[in-house]
């Protein structure tokens, strides 16, 4: 009714407002009247409820905007009604969004997005910006991209025609996952994701109605990956499932583990083995902060592997323009690299990618300029190392500061952030709080961060929304806010762990 | 290889190339031996083939972009490599992407969203390009398609928390498809679709394994929608599945018919009574052409006919900003209004467009700026009414021009083309052809549109990649190229005709 008020001040609507807003007009009395239907109100069931809806969706979860998130949602409504809180405004440490936190723009990225979005760089660009273009993208970009993993994997080969401009990772990755996932019964396709994962992974598992198989990392080892551990989750998953594809997300996502290159020889042996789909999600391949940790593609060890590997096993291998140093998230630009498909399927997923007709235009040109910076001796490059290197080593910075702090807390136990963008600090949580938790029917990390959103406005995603081992909990925050502010937030977190300790001692 | 010289001269590559490119390293044969696996290349079956792939992304065909388009793309490049042809140029005709024919895009649109890039106008765009938005789309947007809407049906009400915006709108049909879909056996969800139909829906319905209900347009009536059918329709799938869902396309793709006023109350009760979910596409709402017509959106309609059916009947209504006389196919934007959800059901819906964070914000600036056009009194007013005229001016003139021509040929009959951006001619195939048709493994419109593409370069979609009644052939060919490359289009079409029927007499 406000709103209908507000049409009626704005000149939109006419002025008798009957109950429903506008009145029963002649038009609606005449229908009435021809359909025979009496024109009372009456309530009806829905079609869509609950109960009828798609099940699959139905148990999909995404806790990276999940209930938390909606409640930090409302919380800053209640602020801006001007209710009184402990604080005054909500840090939103729980989505990787780096530019919403402040961090600023490339110069060199925006001002190349914006040149080609005035259609002034045509021998860059070979696209319009208003036109579908191929459905696995644009030709042009797609050469670029291949250019650049290439160049960045010290000269082993990629091939354009195995690059696929997808709407930010989140869609390649869901795709590939589509067009892999069959069977039924005990031939359910099984997938293999790392336990904490990355939330999008057990949503379209869920959505495809797929079998999760949960392979642990290794907490007490830094997150790190055991084979063994992969072993055991597939042999036990054979008893239920056909286990077909292997996920791994490197950097980790939450846990920040860059792993090493022995240790993705050693995965890809495993899955050469166990013949399984290697799908390897890189997105924070340039956030590496551990001074003894390098990035090493999955694409690039496999080919050093010799041709029994490199011809052999299939490959799908992620990136995006929303993490990095770029942190352009809205544009929704992303690559895949697929190889060794069967070239009958080639024509499959570019036929499903058809369906929709092709990612965002600008999204394709800001993946085109993340992959194209300039180079040494050109005019932009100064500017760009040096933002660059600003980006990162403060991201850097803020990594090492955030392990330090948490680990000064009793009670909180933070593995070093080697690399992507948040920290997953295990959280010790007394029986009494517990009990709490469990009076308010909540899981005990989610009670904790409900707690610590509520008394200090700091948002973070409680650890039951990426998976741990039974009995341990975590949350995992952000390391975006500036330095300063970030200080804070820690410091904040610290007061208020100790106070939950002291109240649930 | 030659891309492999190439990289080579690129300065990218070591000099020495082996048989795969770069030959074996010493730290790939390192790996090889203490993985003990012996380096000769040997060929493994792939683990994702055609047999073990996903079936319902098998089963799915997406003619738009189908297996012709993929031939045009194929001769293409043969022109490009100097290949005599009877041609000089292929002609794509198979897809609504009105800038790549030509079209102008329109100033106001473009300025605007290139200042909106640039972050110079905060006040009518309250987001940051390089962060993710809501889930739902940027508030401010939402509020502006809410008021858009409610200008647009006279004054009914928008309210924004019902509106999302979309990655286009093909998107937000997907999505509310995939929400709706349940059941097993005879409960399967069935979605009621047009025959013939924009193939995005029998794709989606193919992903999500629902079952396909076909209702067949009147095509001895301009293509108009006939209750009776649609009963006839439902009749039949009550005994297969549990029809739930009633997809309409108005105006009309492939078809071009625009609903009347009555056709839509009919339709709007016949889903009333039969408790049917109502999809409501209208991307075309901006694409009127015949002066008999007139674009009726089903939210207005279905609110005059008073509070029995505005307050129960659950409607999603869909718009892009790629049609229209927008033609921004390339910025994906897209928004869906949907009305009388349950309570419930809400949270569900923005849950699952959570796991793909957001639409590209790009895309959603675009919708914005296409709901806020200039009004009298602007400074851009003039320019941009002149623009808009003009291209659906001269769509008008296409779509009559079409439609008189094609009924001059001989065996090729047209409806006239009421709105929308396509020609959908009925065409007379030979019996001789039908033969030839068979020994080429071919559909009978299929191998039209083939020996079509191949002696004159035109691209055009058969119509079995939409549907039509048995017996019964078409094609589909935008009215998109500029009127008098339409018009060699045509008469190339026309003459092809003649010389088929006599070959194949």
């Amino acid at each position: 009714m406000q709103r209908a008020a507000a049409l009626v001040r704005r000149g939109c609507y006419p002025r008798t407002l009957g109950p429903w807003g506008r009145g029963q007009s002649s038009a609606a009395a005449e229908a009435s009247a021809v359909l025979k239907v009496r024109p009372e109100r009456s309530r009806r069931d829905r079609i869509l409820t609950l109960e009828s809806m798609n099940p699959q969706v139905k148990a999909v979860e995404y806790a990276v905007r999940g209930p938390i998130v909606l409640k930090a949602g409302e919380i800053e409504l209640e602020l801006q009604r001007g209710i009184k809180k402990p604080f005054t405004e909500v840090i939103r440490a729980n989505i990787g969004d780096a530019q919403a936190m402040g961090q600023q723009p490339i110069t060199f990225l925006r001002q190349r997005i914006h040149l080609t979005s005035l259609s002034l760089l045509p021998e860059r660009f070979c696209a319009c910006a208003g036109s579908y273009s191929a459905s696995q993208g644009v030709n042009c970009i797609r050469e670029d991209v291949a250019a650049y993993i290439t160049r960045r994997d010290g000269g082993v080969p990629a091939d354009p025609d195995n690059i696929y401009l997808t709407t930010g990772a989140s869609d390649g990755i869901s795709t590939i996952l589509k067009i892999l996932v069959s069977g039924g019964g005990k031939s359910r396709t099984g997938v293999m994701i790392p336990i904490p994962q990355y939330p999008l992974y057990s949503a379209v598992i869920s959505e495809l109605d797929a079998i999760q198989v949960n392979y642990y990392l290794d907490e007490d080892n830094c997150w790190a990956l055991n084979v063994n551990e992969l072993r055991r989750a597939v042999r036990e998953a054979k008893e239920q499932c056909d286990p077909k594809v292997l996920c791994i997300i490197n950097p980790g996502n939450p846990t920040g583990q860059v792993q090493s290159r022995k240790c993705i020889e050693d995965v890809i042996h495993f899955a050469w083995e166990e013949k399984l789909f290697l799908l390897a999600d890189e997105v924070y391949q340039d956030n590496v902060y551990s001074p003894d940790c390098r990035f090493h593609s999955f694409k690039k060890v496999l080919y050093e592997m010799g041709p029994e590997y490199s011809s052999n096993v299939e490959l799908a291998s992620f990136h995006s323009t929303s993490k990095g140093y770029m942190g352009e998230c809205g544009y929704r630009g992303g690559y895949m690299e697929v190889i060794n498909l069967h070239p009958e399927i080639k024509g499959q997923l570019v036929k499903l990618l058809s369906v929709r007709l092709c990612p965002p235009v600008s999204g394709q040109a800001a993946m085109d300029i993340v992959v194209n910076p300039p180079v040494p001796g050109e005019e932009s490059f100064e500017q760009f190392s040096r933002e660059k290197e600003s980006v990162l080593g403060n991201l850097a910075k803020k990594a090492k500061l955030t392990e330090d702090l948490f680990n000064q807390v009793p009670g909180i136990h933070c593995n070093p952030l080697q690399g992507a963008m948040y920290a997953f600090p295990r959280i010790f949580i007394p029986a009494k709080a517990m009990e709490a938790a469990q009076t308010h029917q909540m899981a005990p990390d989610m009670f904790y961060c409900m707690k610590l959103l509520e008394e200090t406005g700091i948002c973070v995603v409680p650890g039951s929304g990426f998976g741990q081992r039974e009995g341990t909990y975590h949350f995992r925050m952000t390391i975006l806010p500036p330095v300063e502010k970030l200080k804070t937030v820690l410091q904040k977190v610290k007061d208020f762990h100790i106070k939950f300790l002291e109240k649930y001692a």
